[in-house]
């Protein structure tokens, strides 16, 4: 297997995190292709606990995702299950049955309905996933040790160059509320896949569907603004789990949308989306640069997201950013075969404050020497503006590079 | 500047080509970034030559592409101009003024109106083009002697590794009535662009509306139906041009759809426009693979499109061919990243003859070491049935390889 060096765009290390009253986490190991390393990750709940879910939308999705949309009808949740290895993803009747047995351990074992049990697998696609090794671990590390955020994280990675985990604080009265997530994501190997996973606790106490609605949005300026490579695993699962432990504190439950508290604990969730979707980004196969690229002046949001993701999914683009060149033609391709409105004599361009071009040409104040030297950063931020309405997104991505090549091309594990 | 090797996908030579009665052509040099090779052609028509054309669907498309679309509202044609080095693209007043004063000059030359000549552009996007030097060489080699078809086509390439051409013969009854085409494309280095520019000649006697109408038919299956990199210029040109001199030889004009000799002429033009969107892909960046990927069984026609585009654009599926691996779970999810309607459970997937996934599970039959075998090949061809329908498509496409890095990252020119 490829020796993966650890990202140059990692945060320097995994962040301290409060404990999450309700949630119990173990880790264990049920395969050899990862060395020692943990495999498995086992999260049990406190009675009482909701959970929210978004997932791939793949229209061949895995056996855990099709058994996780319909668990989450049920109101309560009881067990977390992730097995890194094998995505069991394509493999049929035989997929489902996994499925099945593991739940259905995991229920007996933990007392409660066996769709009361999350699930979500990562890895090989194609082979059909063994129930018995799994099931032989879980009954091992049920009643074993306590594991903390950062082992959880370490056990839920294929080929990441790192753990990666968040936490931010909601704030009641006083009353601290911690919400840690944990996310795995974007360093892959043959044939292996890009499957982000992201897994968020919390011991707040909120109706079901508040959080799920809470969810979905955050979502969308978080995990659903990045892009490694355009390419969609069947497996991307994103949950999240709050116990409603943090009422013996003397929190009251949010039950409605109309809860004045539910700006402040939107904010705080989506600040750990948002920096886990970011450390997915930066951890992005051979990324060497991360990239925000901004979208304003187009004909509405809708459209300023497409025109963003045809630049930050265009390999041209992307390359060009490799290589340090301020090639802002490449970016006019990209705006231009996105196929939404533009006006090519109001477009503007810059890469972070050095203007490139306006009104359709070259700018008059453009330097080639600080454009280059501005393509130097480790962090870009370029800035697209279409000059013909109000929509504007922001998206985030990272360079191509040779190593991309070699992490999907040259190794097969 | 990056030296660049023939593809190894390339054809062995240029083809040999007939004469087409009523077509001059001529090239010459206007800058130094090429060394002596000619960049300008120039081709002059007889009276009475008709012209059709399709370009680039980018919002941002360059001054001759707009140009064109205009001057083809023109019953005729006179002559065509193309320069190779400046795309003239994002160029705005002064990149339209540039195509005025290059049609002016070459329309009083040769005594026709400015709106019948055609001009196509590629290189480098956002440098204004000086048409000074261009109009001087036009002025040396209008007069000079006549270059054939290979000349021609190595005056049109940028970066492409080798010229690309191809004739068909439509036979009436007896009479050989040549059509010729020339093609430019996707051999690129910073800060140019895969612009494709495609250009075909024949003395067929036709209507303008009937030539049109066969070439965006033929321009769907061939350049439509190819991708190197999923990035779209903003220069893309095929123009298609009628003398009419076959009259002379007996031939008579075609004009009706209803005409017999229709398909025959149809057919004749589609093999030049394939040959040529063929030779493209093959000399695509760093390409060593030339892929075809079969889609059947889709919704639709127009679904089989997407889900066969989804799968040639997608950088995953690309690294696993560079690096011969028969990794079918990659194709899994390119399939489902599609968003086209799609049953996992009866999608069956094959490479060459070698059956790799039916019903949504690896296949009974599958042998890994068969599939890696036949990986190993320069053409590959991959199968792809949804089963749920009985729309097709088949699109081409090439690997992704280092060498696309090296040529895009590594160099600027």
């Amino acid at each position: 297997m490829h020796e993966l060096k650890i990202s140059p765009l990692a945060p320097e290390r995994f962040p301290s995190t409060m404990p999450v009253d309700g949630v119990r986490l173990h880790v264990g190991s049920s395969v050899d292709s990862y060395g020692d390393r943990p495999n498995i990750l086992l999260a049990s709940f406190a009675r009482g606990t909701v959970a929210a879910g978004v997932f791939t939308l793949s229209r061949c999705a895995s056996a855990p995702v099709e058994w996780c949309r319909k668990a989450l009808r049920n109101p309560l949740v009881g067990a977390l299950v992730v097995n890194a290895g094998n995505a069991n993803a394509f493999s049929g009747r035989k997929g489902a049955l996994a499925v099945d047995r593991i739940a259905a351990h995991v229920a007996r074992n933990n007392s409660i309905q066996a769709p009361e049990v999350m699930l979500a697998s990562t890895g090989v696609i194609g082979e059909p996933l063994e129930p018995e090794p799994v099931l032989d671990v879980l009954e091992k590390i049920t009643d074993g040790p306590v594991a903390d955020f950062e082992a959880a994280a370490g056990a839920i990675m294929t080929t990441d160059t790192h753990a990666k985990g968040s936490m931010a604080v909601f704030e009641d009265d006083g009353i601290q509320v911690p919400i840690v997530g944990i996310a795995k994501g974007s360093g892959m190997i043959a044939p292996d896949m890009a499957t982000m996973l992201s897994f968020v606790f919390t011991d707040m106490a909120i109706d079901k569907p508040i959080l799920q609605e809470l969810l979905q949005r955050q979502v969308e300026s978080s995990f659903n603004s990045i892009t490694v490579d355009s390419d969609t695993s069947t497996s991307d699962t994103c949950l999240v789990f709050a116990t409603a432990k943090a009422r013996k504190r003397g929190v009251k439950p949010i039950g409605s949308m109309d809860d004045p508290r539910v700006p402040a604990f939107e904010n705080a969730l989506g600040d750990v989306l948002f920096d886990l979707a970011m450390q997915v980004v930066r951890d992005g196969e051979g990324a060497t640069k991360f990239v925000e690229i901004n979208v304003s002046g187009a004909r509405d949001s809708q459209s300023a997201r497409k025109i963003a993701f045809s630049v930050a999914n265009s390999p041209l683009v992307k390359t060009a950013i490799a290589g340090e060149d301020p090639n802002w033609g490449r970016i006019v391709m990209a705006v231009g075969k996105a196929g939404e409105p533009a006006d090519r004599d109001r477009l503007s361009i810059a890469f972070g404050n050095v203007l490139v071009a306006e009104r359709g040409m070259r700018a008059k104040s453009y330097s080639e020497q600080e454009a280059s030297q501005y393509m130097k950063n480790q962090e870009l931020q370029i800035f697209i503006d279409l000059g013909i309405g109000n929509g504007t997104a922001r998206v985030f991505t990272c360079d191509l590079t040779h190593d991309y090549i070699s992490i999907n091309a040259d190794y097969r594990s």
